[in-house]
């Protein structure tokens, strides 16, 4: 199978906030495992462009980067097969998107999910301008995010159901422009959704989410990882009584990690009563084995920045050489090639 | 006085149509002596990004790029004092553009005169959607114009009355950069209005405009020159009868070239009684010999695209320098520098 010929998945990760354990099992992990996978082209890229929309803080911008990099790094993404680089490193991403600016329709975006939310919570605190607080980032960033995808005629693009709409949007802008330019210049993208979509509780039994401030970090201290584990709400069953699996974060927390034949073994102790002293022992100690070698992993890249960056170096450069081939082409295209 | 302490003066120019004279007397000529001030520092730039908005075919905006440059370049555009570059040479605009859309209210843009006349012509034609017709790239142009202004830090932007809207939009994205970021990133920059502003009058009498189809086109051959001075709209006055030159044509476009004495020796003439076709060989004649050099210079430039590349990518180098400057602060202010 040719190079060319492999199908092109591109992935865009955001770089706000701390990846923690709901993180992990439901994107981080499945996009790690598809990296290692040589029959696929996989590009990897930190979303940075975009994090500029919900945040003016320069230094988490920059810190976020960092630890979002350290992270998928320490958990064993493939950079020799999958092309792993900053979205700021690509400027031509930006040259794109002003092109496809150019053929994608205002009426699209005013359609978008995340502009009609902020229009409605306008609407709803009875504020007079609809718009208020939406920057012209927010409004157009689906055009930036079909840059990302057809900038490497990505075939496929995992993503949450959430962002399904994005990917219409780019198809309908690279249907577009093959129209109006007279050529294949694109590949339509197809959304896949993960229909496993793993979503795993938090310490409140709710959605582990940042939003409910009940996550428990992927690389927390040992220390750290203990405690929040024996936060982890369960019921008031005593030692001996058996407890029930299916409805218990702690259970669901250990079996997203823990093999098919663990799983069974654990299910064994809650019929037998397992007391949940006990149990939260066993899933820390589990969890922290799991974690203990990429978490050193992690600290070691965190004290390494020079490392981080040399590798998103390597990434860029594999990027742009192919974007700069497309660029050429799409200058070509649209009347912006040089004259000679 | 130090390099940069000149006042930085900034123009973009439009790339597409065939310029004419009416062109030449109220734009490209004092754009081109200022070109020659050595007390300041000033840009040029063939706006072909902007281009993409109106026009989709390749060949004409390709084209229109080629006749700009070899146009201003036949005038005596100063190339080593000034900077002359083509913006889709330099990518970095449309990173700008986005770091100053994240910082640009939406509600900005719905104000923009030629977004609102696009929604006014629709609501006036029916049309139930209003923004039918506008894409992204006409609703947002006016960032990335605040992107080239605000890239060199101009002082000074020489407008139209009808652009003035789009310095003060740059002011404000400027502003409320510095303010987000805390720091004097952007100068604010200023419209200079031209108070002569002087329009030519066309074939017709109407002002010179290609949407009339009145021009005569700058660089037109000695015979075309000939036969379009002809055609100009004169009145029924006999050789021998007075004429009034303030309310002619004839004479607004002679005098539009001709030095003060040259202009009061022709209204003698008027006064005198001459006679159409006298006058009309006499400002051909004028415009001949005044054009007859930079038509020549023209012609061999259209024939040598690789000089006319070779000066823009000079340009290119030079803007490309200041820019990287400019950027790499930008990117370390908002939090999208390297990590080493």
């Amino acid at each position: 199978m040719s190079q060319t010929a492999k199908t092109r998945v591109l992935t865009g990760i955001t770089t706000t906030g701390t990846p923690h354990l709901g993180n992990y099992v439901g994107a981080i992990k499945p996009a790690i495992e598809a990296s290692q996978d040589p029959s696929v082209q996989s590009f990897y890229f930190l979303a940075d462009y975009h994090a500029l929309i919900k945040c003016q803080d320069p230094k988490r911008v920059q810190e976020s980067r960092l630890e979002i990099a350290a992270t998928w790094l320490a958990l064993g993404l493939d950079t020799d097969n999958a092309i792993f680089y900053r979205q700021s490193d690509l400027m031509e991403v930006q040259e794109l998107s002003w092109m496809l600016s150019c053929v994608c329709a205002k009426g699209l975006m005013n359609r978008a999910h995340a502009y009609k939310a902020a229009v409605a919570d306008n609407e709803e605190a009875g504020n007079q301008d609809a718009d208020k607080g939406v920057t012209m980032g927010l409004f157009g960033y689906p055009v930036l995010m079909a840059a990302d995808i057809l900038m490497f005629n990505a075939n496929k693009v995992p993503v949450g159901r959430d962002q399904i709409q994005h990917i219409e949007m780019a198809r309908d802008m690279a249907g577009r422009f093959n129209h109006l330019y007279k050529g294949q210049y694109f590949t339509l993208p197809e959304a896949v959704v993960s229909e496993k979509g793993e979503v795993l509780k938090g310490l409140d039994g709710r959605k582990m989410s940042k939003s409910y401030d009940n996550t428990i970090p992927l690389f927390s201290t040992e220390k750290k990882l203990q405690k929040l584990v024996r936060k982890i709400k369960t019921n008031s069953l005593e030692p001996g009584e058996p407890k029930d699996p299916d409805t218990c974060t702690l259970f669901q927390i250990y079996s997203a990690f823990a093999s098919d034949s663990e799983t069974a073994a654990m299910r064994e102790q809650y019929a037998a009563g397992i007391g949940w002293g006990d149990a939260k022992n066993q899933v820390f100690e589990y969890l922290n084995a799991h974690l203990a070698e990429p978490r050193e992993r992690y600290t070691a890249l965190m004290e390494d920045p020079a490392y981080i960056e040399s590798v998103l170096q390597k990434g860029a450069l594999r990027a742009r050489e192919e974007a700069a081939v497309t660029m050429d082409r799409l200058r070509s295209a649209v009347g912006l090639g040089r004259f000679v």
